[in-house]
């Protein structure tokens, strides 16, 4: 273990998240708003902790990153980057409460976005525009995780992705890792711009529409709107956040490779195909339930329908019309929806389609292996034969995913919330969604959960969006051995 | 694949229900009612076709039974014997819609005890009997299964128990499974009357003891009674049931080593103590949230909520309190009871403790993947180590039951079920249980489902009582094939 190596990392994410928090200091400023100071303060602050940090992790020996030290990079990043975002709710009064702030921040930086606020509009635009940097900021740690990151460490099967696009070994300080983290990156900011002209040229205020695109790409859902996107009441613009709510959903190397020429790339990916396939099979379910249950008119059950589908199953959340009153049906397939999730390499949260696919040719497998009992039988993803190991690391993976919703939601059970609650809000903060069903419904907020239920979800948030293994290791004693 | 032997099989276990409709024939006698003609009718029905197929079939050849003949045998000798046993339902005029006869008699050759009927005390003592001799004999089956045929077929990582007991294989049609069989079976006969003669003692009238015990060893749960355990209020009753329900869901093996002279069996069996240990712990959280939100009394809550858990967790299904009325905490352990289940190799349904003990252990071993990466790691159980091959069919066990629980569900929800009763009435069918919650809780029945839903709970009972690969590789065409 190399704690300096380690710290030096994290003093580097502390002085991004100073000069980020520049950005909504001068937007108070130029509205004149009273969450200035704060928000300067917050700065200030954040300034001179990493200052300090990365100063006296100085050396002139060269900086060595271990296997471990990825690992305890990675959970004490994002619990820090918590830490930080909820300053200038703290400073400002909005949230004084800390465990309310942290929530709050975390639930922005792993892209949860489930939120404790009663009145979003009455926050000042620099807190809000604050709000949805840390969910895009966020994303941008999601998207070097996964396509950089846990490919290496070899998490819940996340080894098929090595190949992908040409990546770094994690053994020094200035690895290749940045050379792929920026071309996606780049990716990443393109389709944010193209969102923010979209939705602003289709008649969303242009401090709106980058609030949104912000929280869109990410998979987040945060919106400086009470109502979320129900506010506008706008077909185009629900259209817009819908397209891009699934590109989100997507594996960002497919976008690259599209964007490099490879025209047919979505359709070609055999999980990218699936997705696509799962997503348009949920839609017409409830379009169906929809239409003979609620609406009545199809062209309405069509709209909320597909957007909410797609809002859940990229565990994004973003919300225009209240889920909860849905017929029993609906609201089952939106409960799949939230445990399947994205695909992986996307920002998306959940199991992860490539993980249901393996699991399911698995099984299948096995099927075939009681007709031919000595035959040696292997899965196969696009003509690919996936090495068991793969697969060994995926069940371990969706077990512990599985048992930690369990035991999550029994405590939240024993706090008092009534089981589709309880068993909802955890998949919501563990499969990084926000709304859930019940009493943290598209309408109803997390505030009124009591104190333990709000650090079980915070460490549900944290583990869902690290990939379980990530944060589960480092309370293993075998992991702190020499 | 041979034909003639698996009709041959099939019109054995058809003569043996012919024998088995005498007795409840000769109770009608005795008790002067209206059911001895529809019973006698039903046997001389059973044995008229039982001998036309056993002469049909026979032949001078010696009758060969390969892998694909097992399976075959074993669920069309379940579906054969479901129809049946509706035969008396029928014919008396008790239940005189098929599928509502079907869903009773095969609820109790799976050993499920769901019931379609409202007012079970109505009917005559014979028809009672015979609901009860189904459950009895569907234990028998589930015996020779689970201890005899699925280790040899390699279902679900059965294949563990191979070494068992001397055991047979299946390649001929008098082999030794008849061995094993009977050992076993004298082992349950015994305990079966030892459980008569102790709730005889306690004051329950005889033939409600009969019915009783015949349908606690094969963890059953049917009773004469409309109110279940809860008619006797008497906690003696209810404690001998208890422990009988126990040792239900141990598995049988065991008991036979016990009065081998094994006497720390029990103990020293690795599944069995987490089994004791699983059901300890969660009457203790059950006790507890009881004591603090129903009942007030320590005395009322241990005697209530230790029957219930045994009851569930050994998917029995007997009914001491209206547990549907229980707080969220205690409704959700339930539920967790129902999916858990019983030891492999017991009369108990559910996912089986020995598999949730290896997916543990193989989730834990791919933590300490991630800190050892290049290490060879391999899961034990009690020192010895366990074939990959095992795991990788546990886990497509796991997630087929998981896939097609929710699949199940959602025609449930469909149909127009609320979310929890939807789940937990396909819970309590695939895991063989009986009461579930809500609209099929312990005080109401199966009766009100439609008719499509109770095909698929039919269907259900039956993929989870044969381990569901018996039953779903019938569905791939490759089965079929030379």
């Amino acid at each position: 273990m190399h704690p300096r190596s380690i710290l030096r990392f994290i003093s580097i994410i502390i002085l991004y998240l100073a000069i980020a928090l520049s950005v909504p200091t001068i937007v108070s400023v130029i509205y004149h708003e009273n969450s200035v100071f704060p928000l300067l303060y917050s700065m200030l602050i954040t300034l001179g902790v990493g200052l300090i940090l990365y100063f006296l992790t100085q050396t002139h020996k060269e900086l060595i990153l271990s296997h471990r030290d990825g690992i305890l990079v990675v959970t004490f990043g994002w619990i820090t980057a918590g830490l930080i975002g909820a300053l200038p709710f703290m400073l400002s009064g909005y949230i004084p409460d800390f465990t309310n702030a942290y929530f709050e921040s975390l639930s922005g930086f792993t892209t949860t976005g489930a939120s404790i606020l009663n009145n979003i509009e009455s926050l000042p635009k620099g807190i809000l525009l604050w709000r949805s940097i840390i969910q895009w900021l966020g994303g941008m740690g999601i998207i070097v995780l996964s396509i950089a990151i846990l490919p290496y460490l070899g998490v819940g099967g996340m080894q098929l992705y090595k190949a992908e696009i040409p990546s770094p070994v994690i053994e020094k300080l200035k690895p290749r890792i940045s050379d792929t983290a920026k071309t996606l990156w780049k990716v990443y900011l393109l389709i944010t711009v193209i969102e923010v002209i979209l939705l602003f040229v289709g008649g969303m205020p242009l401090f709106d529409s980058i609030c949104h695109a912000f929280c869109t790409m990410p998979t987040g859902g945060f919106s400086p709107k009470n109502l979320s996107i129900a506010h506008y009441g706008n077909p185009y613009l629900e259209c817009v956040i819908m397209v891009f709510m699934l590109l989100a959903g997507i594996n960002f190397s497919l976008h690259y490779r599209f964007l490099k020429g490879e025209s047919k790339i979505y359709v070609i990916d055999p999980e990218c195909r699936i997705f696509l396939l799962i997503v348009i099979s949920f839609i017409l379910i409830i379009v169906i339930d929809l239409y003979k249950e609620v609406y009545g008119s199809l062209l309405e059950s069509i709209r909320f329908g597909s957007f909410q589908v797609c809002s859940i199953i990229t565990t994004t959340g973003f919300v225009t019309a209240d889920f909860d009153k849905w017929p029993s049906l609906s609201r089952k397939i939106l409960l799949i929806c939230m445990i399947l999730g994205a695909m992986a390499g996307s920002t998306g949260g959940g199991i992860k389609t490539i993980r249901l696919i393996l699991i399911a040719k698995h099984s299948y497998k096995e099927i075939f292996q009681l007709i031919h009992p000595r035959a040696i039988l292997r899965v196969k993803l696009g003509g690919k034969s996936i090495p068991p190991e793969v697969l060994s690391s995926i069940w371990g993976f969706v077990f512990l995913y599985l048992g930690i919703l369990v035991l999550a939601s029994l405590i939240m059970a024993h706090l008092g919330m009534d089981m589709i609650s309880a068993f909802s809000s955890v998949c919501a903060c563990i499969f990084n969604i926000g709304p859930g069903l019940g009493t943290v419904g598209p309408t109803q907020n997390y505030l009124s959960i009591p104190l333990i239920g709000k650090w079980v979800l915070i460490f549900c948030m944290l583990l869902g969006r690290l990939e379980i293994y990530t944060v589960l290791v480092l309370l293993v004693p075998e992991f702190w051995k020499k």
